[in-house]
């Protein structure tokens, strides 16, 4: 478990076939075995997942010269041709991901590649377009939207390019409150490098352990402080980027009205552009202090109702999170005493940090009060936040199992918001129900804006048939009614491979003209992230 | 003069060859005619302007033929071809085009096309591409850097697309404080439809009586008021844009990672990617109440270290705005007795509107008590609201009077921001001084952000020779400071054609190919505003 004071350390050992660290792995709680077959209905054990030796990979279809040429320009050591590597390298963390981990056979990327700084990552850019090669950038490996996948495209092969080596702390301008990043610095490296300087990050999504300061800007991720310290898109004010066909650094200045921002060309790119190199944010001071308060609510819309208000007016919180009834129900019945009592109606977390903290609890408490909310002390709050970064491990015990269990995520109006959350929750249940499986779905809301909100599924369902055969179209199902009913794709997955048709219907025709425009001018070859953002067949 | 509690009518009629309304154009105060042979030596009063009906306009070189298809595409009456209708959108209102208004010579769009609605826009851009007509979108005519010049680029004519019959509120969903106006819909005639609902926009720059909620997103406008509001860019969550291939709707949620935030790409792009006929808006409530607040500080460095406590605590004004040594002696020394009072020093002034005023006044009034402000009460700070919007009417009075008035501004971090204030005042004082001319520069910063803030100049200068001939030549230097110095080729002006090659150095050569791949896609035969953002040689 990470330091109870929600600050963590670094630990980049990522299980290869699960979540996080192998040692951190647990068992279902007895409350969730209890609960699970009153759910779901019986669930068979599955097969026993492979060990790691027995998978088959694809054969490398990387040739000798090939590889001395990115040993060149990496050093013989940084390139990685073994089956393992290549394995720990074949996709990112969505449900499906870890399915197809368990399988015999795995399609695998050619070779691992890790350059040590800008200058190797444009060298590797370089060799790549040369020799017809592929590059999947790869940084935490957290991707759970397909963002990963060893596809070539039209290339004759395909390597993951791995970050990490990116590593630390470029600059600091501790007067203006900028941290230069590079790009594969993890979540907990960058809040080490930066409490050194008695500074924050901030930036605390659920993937935070593992994933890189280059991939929370390339996925234009949001973290659990978003209502506080804002989404990562508003923390960057800087970047640089290698392309295929030139380097770029944009940034100049925290407001600008120099053309369009092409900072936010970058952010949410995912690789199909150039490799983020470098990140500048925007830090604070670490919090002196940190106050939690849980709140009940008679239901998920009164709930809603009182985030609404407290991101309209402004409260300022730093944390502020809506359970609905069924995650309510299940998530609190687990972490013990306070949960219990909590365990009906919907329940609402809020911690707060940093300047003024008395009054913006205040503030908060009594617009929560006044949608109908009960405070609940600190003890779910503080409870919550001890086990934030844990939910995939409880995922791996389900697959073991044998339950289904995935998250997806969408935003839109605060008008539209309970329509969306029944369309999504329909098209989950009604999905399932059509393969014969029992589902059981659970939604909160995590990031608030003044215009809206995000809405976070999670699904639990007993499938009897090949799982991965059974959630394709469920998921399908899903993402047409995020977009018949107004959501977006994504608030903070991204698009990778498994929500580009979709984006092409968020953004239209002219829209995927624009990204296949840059891209064409960028990567002509085509050799970054094929099939991610834009489909295969759209780029040709 | 507007509504005195800060909130204005409507009031479209521009005076042709200066700033706003003729009947509010007044004479020179006292006190700066006094003032200004003391800064400036003898000034010359120059010729008289030209009538209106004495200017001799270029031929239009639109065919008869192209005549009848804009006015099929939009009404017979709302094509004009008058002197009168072609010099009033011949520019915009920066000094270099008020005095090119000034002589009897004069280029301007080969006719003026008054569009409806979004379905008439794209018949406009159907009908130009065919016949190979340049379109320059014109909203309220307010650029200040070359956004509306009637250049032709490739094509055989170019017409001025004025906007502003697209007005008027089209949707409000007052539970997610959303409104979707019009793109030609005035300032002025956003806050008046949003009042009626109780609502505000509350975006104020000084532009704002004239100028259009479709150009303040093209341009990334910030106003008076972005301390507490925002620039422009945060406020908008949607935009409709027809381009010459393609319609487009963006913004599908407050939050999302589905892809590159492509209404960014559209913000900012100045009319070259496609026209903005729709922008969705984040409202809020009317502030029942604004408090106000003045305070003076030693110098300017002492003023800038309050703002940026202000800024990194997030304490909270509505406006904050800090004026250097000499901005604060001269114009409080116009504005009467309290002003007069307060003319040493820094002075800086706050106001307050909305939530939890005290609280935000009280956080804010520490911060700067501690960085070495005094409090001075809140008549200067009233008396600055009151005439925020006048500045320009003094220009007008100041071109008459035969002295030089600009303004320019750029951005950059809170280490870097008293550095580059010199570079630019020592550019402008110094290039002026090469021409022969005495000049006096002020400066302010009126936009604050957590890592850094705008600069604002303003410069009056005694020209004997032709002040545009000695104008270009200063404002170039001036750039290539800004740039040389780490600050941004504009913070809320925008590119337009006087910046663009600039930006150039701002973003590189792989930023231009961004905007060149984009604009080739958008629009293949270069129709749109040829030579803004980008200069219409690197678009060839």
């Amino acid at each position: 478990m990470g330091q109870d004071n929600g600050r963590v350390d670094a630990d980049p050992s990522m299980r290869w076939n699960g979540w996080g660290d192998p040692d951190k792995a647990k068992g279902l709680p007895l409350a969730v075995r209890t609960l699970l077959p009153l759910l779901l209905g019986r669930i068979r054990k599955p097969e026993p997942a492979v060990e790691l030796a027995q998978v088959r990979v694809t054969p490398s279809t990387l040739s000798d010269d090939d590889l001395v040429v990115f040993r060149n320009a990496v050093g013989p050591q940084h390139v990685d041709v073994t089956a393992e590597g290549r394995i720990r390298h074949a996709g990112g963390r969505s449900t499906p991901d870890l399915l197809r981990r368990r399988q015999r056979e795995q399609d695998v990327p050619d070779a691992v590649i890790r350059p040590a700084n800008h200058d190797e990552v444009r060298a590797c850019l370089d060799v790549a377009g040369r020799r017809g090669v592929a590059v999947i950038p790869f940084g935490g490996g957290t991707s759970v939207v397909g963002a990963l996948d060893p596809e070539r495209g039209d290339q004759h092969a395909v390597v993951s390019l791995d970050l990490r080596r990116l590593s630390g702390l470029i600059r600091l301008d501790e007067i203006s409150g900028e941290a230069v990043l590079a790009a594969g610095t993890t979540g907990p490296e960058a809040e080490s490098l930066l409490a050194a300087h008695g500074l924050e990050l901030g930036h605390y999504p659920q993937s935070f352990r593992y994933a890189t300061i280059g991939g929370f800007a390339a996925a234009r991720s949001s973290g659990q402080n978003s209502a506080g310290n804002g989404r990562f898109d508003t923390m960057v004010t800087g970047i640089r980027v290698a392309t295929p066909t030139g380097d770029i650094e944009l940034g100049r200045s925290p407001g600008s009205a120099a053309g369009p921002d092409l900072i936010r060309v970058f952010l949410g790119s995912e690789g199909i552009f150039g490799v983020i190199t470098e990140v500048r944010v925007r830090v604070h001071p670490i919090p002196r202090e940190r106050v939690f308060e849980s709140w009940s609510f008679p239901d998920f819309a009164a709930g809603a109702a009182g985030l609404r208000s407290v991101a309209q007016q402004g409260a300022g919180p730093t944390v502020i999170r809506l359970s609905d009834e069924a995650e309510t129900a299940v998530s609190l019945a687990q972490v013990g005493k306070i949960g219990k009592a909590l365990a009906k109606g919907a329940s609402v977390v809020t911690v707060y940090e940093g300047e003024g903290i008395a009054e913006r609890r205040a503030r908060t408490g009594a617009l929560l009060s006044a949608a109908g909310g009960t405070s609940a002390g600190e003890g779910a709050a503080e409870e919550w936040l001890q086990g934030r970064f844990d939910g995939p491990y409880l995922r791996d015990s389900l697959l073991d199992a044998g339950v289904f269990c995935e998250t997806l995520e969408t935003a839109t109006t605060w008008s539209n918001l309970l329509e969306l959350r029944t369309a999504v929750e329909s098209a989950l249940k009604e999905g399932f129900a059509e393969a014969g499986a029992r589902s059981y779905v659970m939604c909160h809301v995590s990031h608030i804006y003044p215009t809206g909100a995000s809405l976070y599924f999670t699904v639990l369902a007993g499938i009897r048939a090949d799982p991965l055969a059974v959630w394709g179209p469920v998921k399908s199902r899903v993402n047409d009614a995020i977009l018949a009913n107004g959501g977006t794709i994504s608030h903070h997955h991204a698009v990778g491979r498994d929500h580009a048709a979709w984006l092409e219907q968020e953004i239209g025709d002219t829209g995927i003209r624009i990204l296949r425009a840059i891209k064409r001018e960028l990567d002509p070859a085509d050799i970054l992230n094929p099939g991610a953002v834009i489909s295969v067949e759209r780029t040709r």
